[in-house]
């Protein structure tokens, strides 16, 4: 018998050029596990419809058993000649029971089936994705915890702008993760529909029971269009656009400790065991994961893009080109989940250079603002306070001096509402108490904040507060 | 007074390149109503806070009053010395009402402004767009209520598959537009915290409400963290993805209608009301509006793209960057909408030519899996059911005849189960009655699903069942 | 001795999940022949520039070559522990000649180590891919030779326009293709210049000759600058954009054939070895290959993408991000590759099926553009000519006419200008004849064309006129 | 008469809403001037043809030149009833001469004549793109020679790696630009074929001379097949491409800037007149036109996705799609032209900060490499110096020391070939002036690069050493 699916009406072999091209198992043989899944659900509703014979359901169960046995193992001999993860799978159980397993493909086509194979593919791996990243905000909650007192620059434009927390800045990193989290939740709920059924487009003629397969697949409900249900996957556009965006979001927390790792933030120093060094210069210490991190994102994008430009302008209902939507999914989920996952390594073993930090808020007037509220406060426009202490800026940065070593009468010379009191309000420390509203840097909100983030990942099981005992590059 | 917000601290003006290049305005006047709200809240809570006398507040809403009669009226003169849509407003506002109005600008920057307002912006895109959604879908009820009898080709690989319902097809449409939809809801749900009180990074040391302004304007809550709050545009990536998905899903349909019109096709004929000839060829009459539907979906994944590339890498808080997020979102939305309405206007009016439909069932061999069907039925495994029928198909391809035009003995050279009952499955008619179950052609089940997607129309508000007395093009 | 090349300054290993993440010798080992070629370059100019021994450099050269043919065998054996492909050769020959194996890195770095190996590796890439190109234009050239005498009806927006001859439809895939391939000789000329001596960012201080490096191995030139040499890749932009404009190319010509294979064109048909059927409808015949061809132009797309977001915004010089750019190369080259060996498989064997073109110029109004140029060569100025012809059709259409089917009173109740010879001007074929121009379709144009395609072809040295005895879709 | 060009088979008008979302006349009346210029060399050779009178062709070139002074003069009416450019000018014309303006349109179809109107618009915008390349690198030319004695770190992973030249540095990026301009170069040379006379998609029967108004457009040759040129926009592709790459160098140059102006780097000052400020932070001064030109980065690469997007999959010949081809390609050229010309203007008028650069260069250990190098020509194999040089590293940063702190016998206690002479390799210059290759960065080797460069330009006729007397940034 031939191996292929399709061969009575042809007259003539696929070429071999043809076949190493439209072949995809290499690819699809990841869906094995949920191919079976499937398959095990179909033939007990065509058992339980009379369809198959309680001895032919039961063979068939048996053999895919040991299938799935040996593909776990690892001794399962997939072959090209037959095309795909389906047709290897089924070709190996009618090797294996005979005429029984050629019933398995009643009242389904591949083209259901493969929809399913991926809903539910997609589905383990958002499920997969999400951990991680509760694994990584957890990771970042713990360090939050640790740094409520380290003070660093808050940057606009990479310049020094005003003092905030460190964890106020970590807890911004959270906030990306957490809707990124909602959106992969989200793109779960939406996809969670049965295609099994839809055959090859026109749903089947065989009185099967949809209803019983979506349940036992752990679908919400069975798709309610046969057509649509084979010939489109925006699901998978919207769950890779779901993952490029946090692949964006892992770039911008990448590019931050590739700042801070350099000797001229000099805020971090990561540990050796994420870090790695050159094969000419001695003395290097290159933030590699990181960089890679970020080096990955165009990957994600790239599969988005790939993903989009496919679905492009194709007629209902299935067309070959949807055999390319696998490689972009499969390609964007293992990037996106070794970055989470090396992410939340380099986070837990990150030694914070809190002195530089701290150094770092005494050059760039960080203060000025402080003293622009000052006057504002005092009744002056707000505008004009920011006019008066450019001014100040000016005179400081033309002298060499800071807004602190000015005297009252410098002071008073550009605005005559100063007194002594102004001074006070440049300390950093007092700046980013002041900033004491919701959402805000002041200790009470950060360890607020940080306490919120604990109890969200609680309530989602997440294990937190794992110990510290990590080596983290080091501290001062 | 100078027009900028910040030129204390300079000494040498901006050069005008760079002020050309720079300035904003040109594209983020768009969000003056946005910014005009937005304001009025804001001046609305500093005056509950004591932070502006009533008396200030009232100037400022006063003037903000006049700005947006202006605008509205589109006789406010704009300028681009002023950077942006903020700038010109709160010149305006002090021009007019004197010191007062730079007091607007306490507790708050431009950069918590236009994360405020380009939220506020999208929201209320969000929300035209799914109404707009439903009048596609209201348009697609309509047709799919008057289709329900008429039966066309269901194609794979554009290839003659199987029989089904146009108001089968026709609803497949219908299921990627509402889970289009769906995905519009999650991203309005998402992106409504209020940045507002986040100031240019760390807050405020001003003793504002930020509760107050976020229920003002319609938020569901204070976005929980200020350096994220004024730094990221994730919920424009979130938006623009939709949309994307959106407008290659109306590719989807542009590309079925344009070779629908096609001669070779003919099914239908679009109204002269939505075609355009030649400007050589007299006897042109071109599906225009659906191609440039197709065309313009690149628009929309380039505006995507756009957005990721933006984005990545940038360190936290606000980056100039940032500037660039607004003329991507507006393309985008611009663009799926006139495509939505667009196409809504070409459905309405499409003409439907069902005898060209029904002519070509007759070609294709779309009773080949009935046949095959049939003996799977009786107990033949279907793989080699499949066979049997593909060696008939190509003996009838060979010979030049339909498989309704072979007789029993021919059927029985190839299987012996071969009964004359095997000739009554060859209907088209039966064939699609026989597909009677969920998601299936059968005509109970199309019917169902066009009275629940009425239901869900009636259940959102939307008009359904409007006359049907449009021109159309002509039918048979 | 660890293998890995920079663990001095290090106190902890690498941990295992960074060592994955970062680890790319999975993908980077197919550039092992271009690194063994270029480390013997290397070991050569060292060597007669006195800084190794003539013994050292035997001693490299023999173990370099010992070491490829392993690796051409299949024998050696890989590990990730060595990170990459240049590490995984150099600890091979260290273990097999000891300390001279180490001083093949003097003078050397793999950041110019692995742009020096890209860069041949892209070379030798778009050397073949040219070639298979030319492949598919002798094969376009034989199908015009054999096709000259077809007509059928050339489109504009998927609507029948005037006729053409196929052979002149076939050679304007011909003219995309030659412009794909300029494209890609341009890309090579500007690639090849020799980074080696670069070393990590700043040469190096051992007195190398770049020359003669460059030289040995088919450089143009060294590199004019050695931090650009290192920390660009540009040349791998270029060549993807060329390959992903080749790949929209080879998709518009699949999307003709998906088109011309339906049921409703019938204008080709494939040969069964490149077709394949369906699992569960026993009559299809798909034309999965063009389909598939048409699917990957996402992936090379996508490519694009990813290498344009990974370079956005990177600082000078090397960054690990950069490991990031090779797999993107090597799927796009695979892809297009790959795609244009099968088209020309497709090609060679299609069936053109000729008396289903010439029908399809029966209706349509093909004709029309010739009664405007009729009128317009009386005199009429053409937009008026258009108008009257307009009407005609119009009234053809409401009638179920053709144009010929008109009587001269019917034509000269619409313009006076009408008399019997405007019939003769309806002929499909004289209509093409009378297109006698450069560039049009009359058949002494399009055997001109022809001829200049196949003398191009030959003067590149490609084979031409292979002999047609092929398996080919049946023809009329 | 109605406005459009094609109404004569059409029962009813164009909807509204149908009319303003064909309408392209708001994008495309940018193609006026090589519109006009197309139809003069049309008319010339109309009339050279014999196809219309001496007088015709006068009246039309005399309607035609009025209206390019009214259009110049911007008091042309441009309405969005006529649909686009072309049939703006052709009624403007008709009203203007009456009948004969009718005559232009023979031999004509708006495909070929977009197609025209639009290689001549992206030649002459790649001419003016090349030229303000020039200007950059004369900027670049002028500042590397200022610059040659500055020394500053050499950067990899954002890690000071080993000392280079600010001039060295500075001329990497004119390597860069140089290569964009070749490619802007080469896709002049390959976009320079006359579409005109290919009409609508099959020529014309016409007996027209597309060699002449080849030649007199300024083209090559006429493009060789009609369907080809009406139907393909490969060249905008190459076009759009070769920009993005041009785009993402302008962001990696903005990334170094942005770098630079930070407080943590300091190595340059932005004038006033390329910085602006904050509206609530008096100090602020940020680099936000280099922000601007890195954010812009991602619009150009959209725009090349979208083109790509579009053309996908698109069959033979003219589609509607393709009126999207303008947006794309006009606003990648605006981008990037602009920002170039800004990009310019910073680079000519930034401080220098070389006191910080050198500054710089006393921490990191960028000497290491010297060290290894020292041994490795002392005989030690690279690999094994490299060891030993780390081990030092790693001790000089657990004491807090540089390398020249430690005393000969800490030297020889990691290897016992270290002596006196050692200490003298670690000066930064002595470091830079001995890699004196091809391509280093040693002094005579920046000399000879900066003055083939300001050769380049010269031969370019391109203006170098402007004057240096701008306002810059303050410099030490």
């Amino acid at each position: 018998m031939s191996p292929k699916a399709w061969t009575g009406r042809f007259a003539q072999e696929l070429a071999d050029i043809a076949l190493r091209f439209s072949a995809s198992v290499d690819v699809d043989k990841r869906l094995a596990p949920q191919d079976i899944r499937g398959s095990i659900a179909h033939v007990d509703m065509l058992e339980k419809q009379g369809i198959v014979t309680p001895e032919e359901g039961q063979a068939i169960r048996q053999g895919l058993g040991e299938i799935r046995t040996e593909i776990d193992a690892g001794t399962f001999e997939w072959s090209a000649d037959r095309e795909d993860v389906h047709m290897n799978i089924e070709a190996a159980l009618r090797q294996r029971i005979g005429d029984a397993g050629g019933k398995l493909h009643t009242a389904r086509s591949r083209n259901d089936q493969v929809a399913t194979d991926l809903r539910m593919w997609t589905r383990d791996a958002l499920d997969q994705t999400t951990a991680q990243i509760d694994g990584l905000l957890s990771a970042i909650a713990t360090r939050a915890g640790e740094t409520v007192d380290v003070l660093l620059p808050g940057y606009t434009h990479l310049q020094r702008a005003q003092p905030v927390r460190l964890a106020h800045h970590l807890l911004a990193w959270a906030e990306m993760l957490e809707r990124d989290r909602g959106r992969m939740v989200d793109a779960r709920g939406r996809l969670n529909e049965c295609p099994l059924g839809s055959a090859a487009l026109a749903s089947t003629t065989f009185p099967i029971d949809r209803a019983m397969t979506a349940t036992q697949l752990g679908f919400d409900r069975p798709a309610r269009n046969s057509l649509d249900a084979v010939g489109d996957r925006d699901f998978l556009v919207e769950t890779v656009a779901a993952l490029a965006n946090c692949a964006v979001h892992l770039s911008r927390i990448s590019e931050e400790l590739v700042l801070w790792s350099s000797q001229e933030f000099a805020f971090v120093e990561m540990s050796d065991a994420f870090s790695t060094g050159s094969s000419i210069m001695p003395q290097k210490k290159n933030p590699d994961m990181v960089e890679l991190i970020r080096g990955k994102t165009g990957r994600v994008i790239g599969d988005l893009v790939n993903l989009l430009v496919t679905l492009k302008g194709l007629p209902l209902a299935y067309n070959r080109d949807l055999q390319e939507d696998k490689f972009p999914v499969f390609d964007a989920f293992d990037t996106v989940q070794d970055s989470l996952d090396v992410l939340s390594g380099v986070i837990r073993t990150l030694g914070f250079r809190s002195d530089a930090m701290h150094a770092a808020l005494g050059a760039g007037f960080l203060d000025a603002t402080e003293l622009a509220d000052w006057l504002a406060e005092r009744g002056l426009p707000f505008r004009d306070a920011h006019h008066v202490v450019g001014r100040l800026v000016r005179r400081c940065t033309d002298e060499g001096k800071t807004l602190q070593e000015l005297t009252l009468d410098e002071l008073r010379a550009e605005h005559e509402l100063f007194d002594d009191s102004a001074f006070a309000t440049l300390d950093p420390n007092a700046a980013v108490e002041r900033r004491d509203i919701v959402g805000g840097p002041a200790k009470n909100r950060v360890q607020h904040a940080t306490a919120e983030l604990r109890k969200r990942l609680l309530d989602r099981g997440v294990e937190v507060d794992r110990s510290a005992e990590v080596d983290r590059g080091a501290e001062e």
